[in-house]
């Protein structure tokens, strides 16, 4: 049986809301507050990819301020790649310029894809950064699209979790504004990949560039992997898409093995 | 002369932000996290009335993260009525629902106001209430409207500094939507009162009333004169009007004198 506080704003919860990703979050005061911002907005799922001192977090709970029901939620991961697995689409929180070829889009903006997708029965993500560093550049790569939130060019750095209110409250007021419908792909009897449906075609294709010695050196690859990977999270496919995409690897791969025998 | 880390953020404050009053503020980290919040959006005056650990306040600079300039600005009143006289107009922040006759505005129209009357030269101000309790009914009166922010009604308390940010963030993301001059009041040769010069008008008022007897019992005063008091912030009175008021006052008084003698 639960206890009252234990299901303190469930009630106001909005099922479709998207999930929030902290990575590598390096306070627990900072956890708690981002499941206290998150709950003020009815966001009530958070994962957490490597916290830094562990979950549970006591720190966590005390600056919770009774959003208990988003920390007992929370689901941990080794990695970002496992924790976006079931999402379909995600956007990357981030104050600094990145050079990628990637929609940056404002809260707003962010905030109707978002509702785009949820009205599509897609499953959406923010993800953020660790409080000094922010997100590393693997971790953007993954994402459909970069988020910045307007501020004080000379003063832009947010606390973790006000980054994560601004982000939720932008959110909620789209629920109002957004005409579900619009902007609706056309998607046929098909649907859209899943971001572990895109990491398992895009690990085929690395493999396979590895294979064929694509990359001329370790120096390289990086960054023109990189710039390959952007551009299929821009493709937005579709799972059978996807497995086209498989297809036309293995072809291309064995055409150039029967080309070399 | 100026240090670098004093000049952090200053380019990018806007002139005509509103000024942010925190009202028995208890917690110097909020005061820290707020100037933070407010610099990101470019906010540049904090006022403080009555902080609970005095001022300046060593967890204030903490956890300011860099935003010296809001903190070095700050000043200190003994009473919310100080802390708002030279305004023109203010807007109280809070959760709780009130029995008073006063409009109840979003962030986004609470943002709206305030552009609309900076364009006309005026003042504004957003008052704050302390962190357990919120702003007292007396602060409220003194406001020319209430703005609470749609959240989970479930969970709807938010950290002070997150609040803040909430209210300035829309405020700046006004700033590109509000067309200056819609809404303008025809003022004529006059201009708005300062609440200040409402305030006097209030005392005289107040002193006439009491004078006269018409506060039956000091039990029933307090709510009396609350909705008499929030009649006038609603008029949204100009300086010449103020003056007039004093003469109708003075003058009722004057006749019920003679009308007595």
């Amino acid at each position: 049986m639960k206890t009252p506080d234990q299901q303190r704003g469930v009630a106001g919860l909005h099922a479709h809301a998207p999930v929030i990703i902290l990575v590598d979050p390096q306070l627990g005061d900072n956890i708690g507050t981002t499941a206290r911002a998150m709950l003020n907005c009815g966001f009530g799922q958070l994962r957490l990819v490597r916290p830094r001192d562990g979950w549970p977090n006591p720190a966590a709970e005390r600056y919770a301020s009774g959003a208990t029901c988003v920390l007992d939620g929370v689901q941990v991961y080794d990695t970002t790649e496992a924790a976006i697995a079931d999402l379909h689409y995600v956007v990357a929180c981030t104050a600094r310029r990145r050079d990628m070829i990637k929609p940056v889009l404002t809260p707003e903006q962010a905030a109707a894809a978002c509702h785009t997708r949820t009205a599509q029965d897609q499953r959406c993500g923010i993800l953020f950064g660790a409080e000094r560093a922010g997100l590393v550049n693997e971790d953007i790569v993954r994402s459909d699209a970069i988020v910045t939130v307007p501020l004080n060019p000379d003063f832009a750095s947010l606390n973790l979790a006000q980054a994560v209110l601004l982000l939720c409250y932008t959110w909620v007021q789209g629920l109002t504004k957004h005409q579900p419908g619009d902007e609706t792909l056309q998607m046929g009897a098909t649907r859209p990949a899943t971001k572990q449906e895109l990491q398992t075609l895009l690990d085929h294709l690395e493999t396979t560039l590895d294979q064929t010695g694509y990359f001329r050196t370790p120096e390289l690859k990086p960054t023109v992997w990189a710039s390959i990977q952007n551009t299929f999270q821009r493709m937005q496919l579709t799972e059978q898409e996807a497995r086209t995409f498989h297809g036309v690897i293995k072809s291309l791969h064995g055409q150039r093995l029967r080309e070399k025998s």
